[in-house]
């Protein structure tokens, strides 16, 4: 899922998201409670309208952004207090407001409301704040009325196996349509990230989406994959095009580099994507050295086409029972 | 014109640029000089091909850029010693320098090298101004060696009516392809502005294109087309629309105004631009307010729309005999 946390994939339209490819996309209820506001968005009709995007929308819970954005913040019980990072004004966010604060945005999926301590975090908080998000799991699940809404539960647990064991069994008692597995990617080592991957994937029902949360480098997408993970979301491909750098085979590359100054070829030999297709690494460094605007939206578009190129060979080879071929060859050419 | 100071019009691809009705854009010598370089630009085979704008181009000279970015400048009769506005670092432009660097940018119009002296300026500034345009014209007239790009004199003469006719008698004797009369809409009235095209426009051959440089509000152009004026550039459309600014029949409007968080009709009521056929005032407000790129890129496309559309009727209106019709009740329904 490509990230548009404010209603807008930076950069793009919906019809260029669309022609990408995009199957699905990310919008942030914190960010959209702030700024416009729930209401506009209901009164436009709904977040689809709104950003006039036709295709299925996940809302995030805003949780995480209310934990690591927000000064001041204050977690209890019966909810968070928290300062908006906009204007300082103070706000509460419970799992019931949470709930219908997306069941009014209108997504097609919805998280519920977790708690996510910032890494690294002790043990005891940890427990806290599994056991706190089970408890808002619980309330979420039955406060739930729009059923065109599908919510998920979020599994957390931090590094510890007993904790994300314990938090992958509460959550599915409650029978949500689909999971997902947060707390990771935030700054712990990659081999903890893949380790807890393997205690929480074989506990969650087969049958339902798996969903793994701010996590999107190709390498981390295929070893996601290979754990059993079907949903991703990452800022990386569009923040990493506006600060100019594009993902390849060979890894990243910064067209800012003095190297590509005339280096008449596309980002990527053989990309099929409409920046490969139209211009040089010479013009695209041209851009950004220049502050234009054209610059990051043309990496963006690459690095969206280059992961959603990645996702459909994984799809293709995992139908054809071949993934496992497609995950070596990767991470041996990478040197991975 | 639209502007495409540095080989981009900001924000839009050369396919958008086209699906509006772009007939030709303008770049900037001056800056293309400084970054990326022209030999870059000639590597790539020529300005065309580097930015992947197949239609006609126009590169202003950059004198007037020398002029008004550059610290330190000293104008003499040779050329123009100044320093760049990037790195402080010292160039020197003649006429004959100023005419090899775009035959090599390759547009299919460039400007020769001018002197465009900062309003106010004294008559015995512009006196000078005058000799000395004419003189690097002549000079200019003799360097030129590409047939395949044309270069038309420009007018100067400040606000003098004698200067003015001087220097179109004598732009008109080197028998350039076409006429630019620059040094308007510099911070003169409106009134002088007008004035100096009843002076300048009549003296230049019937059978060219006449191109007031720099000029674009929709009243301008209108004024400029009713005193023979063909070809227009103007910044605006792009920087206002990049401000939040949209052009409407009915004047400008500023989408971060609060009075447009929850309308939900477009821009401007009938416009077929894309922005209009898909999305509200109060999306494209808060698109303004979260500081996201898609705003003004959506409000570019829109005021570029509005003025290639204003020009179309404009060009039906000529054709059938109302151009002075539509100049009247344009200016009416404005109360201009």
């Amino acid at each position: 899922m490509p990230v548009g946390t404010q209603a807008t994939v930076k950069g793009l339209t919906p019809d260029e998201l669309g022609a990408l490819g995009t199957q699905i996309l990310l919008c942030n209820t914190y960010h959209l409670y702030l700024r416009p506001g729930v209401s506009i968005v209901e009164e436009a009709g709904g977040l689809h309208r709104f950003m006039r995007w036709s295709g299925p929308i996940l809302t995030d819970s805003g949780g995480f952004q209310v934990l690591s954005l927000t000064p001041l913040r204050k977690v209890t019980d019966e909810g968070v207090i928290f300062r908006s990072h906009l204007d300082g004004s103070e706000h509460f966010f419970t799992p019931e407001k949470v709930v219908d604060l997306q069941e009014r945005l209108g997504p097609d999926i919805a998280m519920v409301l977790d708690e996510c301590p910032p890494y690294p975090a002790s043990r005891e908080e940890i427990e806290k704040a599994v056991k706190r998000t089970s408890a808002w799991a619980e309330r979420s699940r039955k406060a739930w009325r729009r059923k065109e809404v599908t919510f998920f539960g979020i599994v957390q647990g931090g590094v510890y196996r007993d904790l994300r064991e314990k938090s992958a069994e509460e959550l599915v008692a409650l029978d949500f349509p689909g999971y997902a597995i947060g707390g990771l990617s935030v700054g712990e080592p990659k081999e903890l990230t893949y380790a807890v991957l393997d205690w929480v994937v074989p506990l969650l029902p087969p049958d339902k989406p798996r969903y793994l949360m701010g996590v999107g480098t190709p390498e981390d997408i295929l070893e996601g994959v290979a754990r059993g993970i079907d949903m991703f979301d990452c800022v990386l491909p569009t923040r990493l095009g506006r600060h100019a750098t594009a993902f390849t085979r060979r890894g990243r590359i910064n067209i800012r580099r003095a190297a590509y100054a005339r280096d008449f070829g596309p980002l990527e030999e053989g990309c099929q994507c409409y920046t490969c297709r139209h211009y040089t690494r010479a013009y695209l460094h041209h851009l950004f050295r220049a502050e234009e605007m054209l610059g990051p939206r043309l990496l963006t578009l690459h690095n969206l086409h280059f992961l959603f190129r990645l996702m459909e060979r994984i799809r293709e080879a995992i139908a054809s029972g071949t993934f496992h071929h497609l995950y070596e060859t990767w991470l041996q050419e990478r040197g991975g």
